[in-house]
């Protein structure tokens, strides 16, 4: 690998992102077509940089799942040129003109959404991460740095020089999308501290990520990803249609961050529902993890894979199992279910299934977190099911952008004032 | 002074926040009127707290203009009633619902507007902050911990046990507005690093409480309050109409954060205009810094006080005067002057004086500052002037607030899912 001239990269991130800030709709729109097209006619070199990064990915023993998200193949690059072509077709967030009015004095006021400028991403293992950021970033006129998982790294470099070269053939500056191309470890910690150059720096990676970002990062960040979900069962449910929405919530993508992580259950219902619900889950290899009243709640139950189902330790609430494994409460109230909820999720996504309308209201206004949701499953928190097209992350923190981050979230606004030589009294 | 349990603050700030934000509108507008009929009738205890910081601040040599700062009257107090009813008459930003829609699916969704939760405020000096800050997190609905100088260490806590009680007297958690009683020093840091309890840090300070807060910070920050402000005097101005808007933006105001440190003058004007400016503003004390080619347009003319005017050197672009000093430069293009302002400016505030249309739209669309001004002075980018009420700070940061940063900042939303048993194909 050639050395690494950090402050280089900034400079000509700051540049690249000025001249892109000015660029028509057009001129981007463009960028992002020759992308989608490139990335339908990829050649030798994108596959012969993935075999080489497996191999050696292989060979230093990383994990089967990290070495198969990874691998690249013909499906997984036609799905991100159409990642890329949706983005192109989301409306153009930048112009937008807003809150404008006339004050008293004559004075015209208004907000104009511009880029943020230049965007910080550090992500782990899944190559298209890659094409799906840079696609972000040119749609929103932000300059992007962008530092990949080791095991990715020729591939990473080979997808952003097709960004960059579709950049240029259409006049937008290559160096609106870089690729911190080392494996060097010191140079995350110096790229935090870049607060001159980095408006935003997006963490897309697990909890060790997250500490590296907090404990160095300069500049301001959006967090995300990590969501311990909590779904609660009132005395009131339609216990038959709570089930679907539960083994929804669980089983669909069990490894993403949406993903149920604990059922409450409320203890009027809950000899009748659990042994219904673990059923249901244990046929579809779902562990339990129960606390004692659950786990009396399903002794002996008919249906139930009895060597699925353990007691909840301690550790099992307020962790996210990204897997088939569930932990399981009985509560005696609304109010505890609220409470193990304000204690243990993330502020993720959580939710109550119920027919009371009182309760639902109350759990809506008392439970904050970025999704709180009423008879649906908790999978929904995602920005292309909330129709804002493609999504950086899902935020767990509370400014700026809440839940999913999509392409408006990259953006921010300058006030435009026209006076008549107006001065202020 | 009592120890400070810092952890102990934070979970009251916790327990009261999510109380208050449960609270009316109807009961959170009684505790503001509380505080300002209170404010109105403040005892002697409240006077006698003032006199102690005052007499401890001079006995350890603090200077006299934070000295006076730091001294109460009764037209302060006033003013500080005052502040508080224009707080409670702002519109209620809480419970707003926005951006709702039904999915195809039938899922409804909307945003819903939420206190942040728990805010921190450390402030330097002016105990009306404490005051205003205690009286937007009320309206708000958030909790805050404030942390401010040691000048006012005694009036701040006069003034906030003035709130408590208000918040007391209307059912409101006492709690929720909390201050660090102890001069301490360590416990700044310490308070940065509770990103479990605090979901917002503003530093109300200068740039060393900034860089403090920018080493320490574990959760998102609100910076503001550095302004380094230019104004481009365009070939085709309105000399005449050009000298009060300069006059205003730089004398109105000269010590806050909005005032005007730098005029950049187009080479083709620079002999007919210097010379008048400088009239105007020497005329009210004004040192003028110039470059070379400002000094000769200067040199000998009628009406300046030559005795203000001196050479520019490097140090005196780039920086906040906060006083009676404006330094000037001769550009010889509008790109000159946008090239000026993107190295120099803090993106506050930064404005063209022009009759060009076309020179108008570029430097609207090539500068990026958080407020942008054709023929008006840089003192309107201010949360009252733009009515948005009253202000925290005005952001020189792109995310989540940019330019004043009002009530409706201080708030996030959750998006709210209603479903009929959903589950995602």
């Amino acid at each position: 690998m050639a050395d690494v001239d950090l402050r280089d990269i900034g400079r000509r991130a700051l540049e690249a992102g000025r001249r892109l800030a000015l660029l028509s709709s057009e001129a981007r729109g463009a960028a992002l077509g020759e992308i989608a097209r490139r990335l339908d006619a990829v050649g030798e070199d994108l596959w012969e940089a993935n075999r080489a990064d497996i191999a050696d990915a292989r060979a230093a023993g990383v994990s089967a799942p990290l070495v198969d998200r990874a691998t690249l193949n013909a499906k997984k690059v036609a799905g991100m040129a159409q990642g890329v072509r949706e983005v192109a077709a989301l409306p153009d967030p930048l112009g937008e003109t807003f809150d404008g009015r006339t004050l008293p004095n004559g004075l015209r006021i208004a907000k104009v959404r511009v880029p943020l400028g230049v965007l910080g991403v550090i992500f782990e293992s899944r190559p298209n991460v890659a094409i799906d950021i840079g696609a972000l970033a040119i749609k929103t006129g932000n300059a992007v740095i962008m530092r990949g998982g080791k095991e990715s790294l020729r591939t990473n470099v080979a997808l952003v020089e097709l960004v960059r070269a579709a950049c240029e053939a259409h006049g937008l500056p290559a160096d609106a999308v870089q690729y911190i191309a080392s494996p060097d470890r010191t140079l995350v910690p110096a790229l935090l501290g870049m607060d001159d150059v980095i408006d935003l720096i997006i963490p897309r990676g697990g909890p060790g990520l997250q500490a590296l970002v907090k404990e160095h990062a300069k500049m301001p960040v959006i967090y995300g990803g990590i969501g311990v979900c909590h779904l609660f069962v009132d005395e009131t449910a339609d216990l038959e249609r709570a089930i679907p929405v539960i083994h929804n919530a669980k089983t669909q993508a069990p490894s993403v961050c949406n993903a149920l992580d604990t059922v409450l259950v409320h203890r009027t219902v809950a000899a009748e529902f659990l042994p219904k619900m673990a059923a249901a889950l244990t046929a579809c290899g779902v562990q339990i993890r129960g606390d004692a009243a659950s786990l009396a709640a399903l002794e002996g139950a008919a249906g139930v894979d009895a060597g699925l189902v353990s007691p909840a330790g301690p550790e099992d609430y307020g962790q996210e199992f990204l897997g088939l494994v569930l932990s399981t409460k009985v509560v005696d109230t609304l109010d505890e279910a609220i409470a193990h909820i304000a204690r243990y999720s993330t502020q993720h996504s959580d939710g109550i299934l119920t027919n009371d309308y009182a309760r639902a209201q109350r759990f809506v206004n008392e439970v904050n977190s970025s999704a709180v949701f009423v008879n649906a499953s908790t999978r929904f928190n995602d920005g292309g099911q909330f129709g804002l097209g493609a999504e950086v992350a899902i935020s767990t923190q509370k400014l700026h952008a809440r839940g999913p981050v999509g392409a408006q979230a990259l953006t921010t606004y300058k006030w435009v004032v026209q006076g008549d030589w107006h001065v202020r009294a």
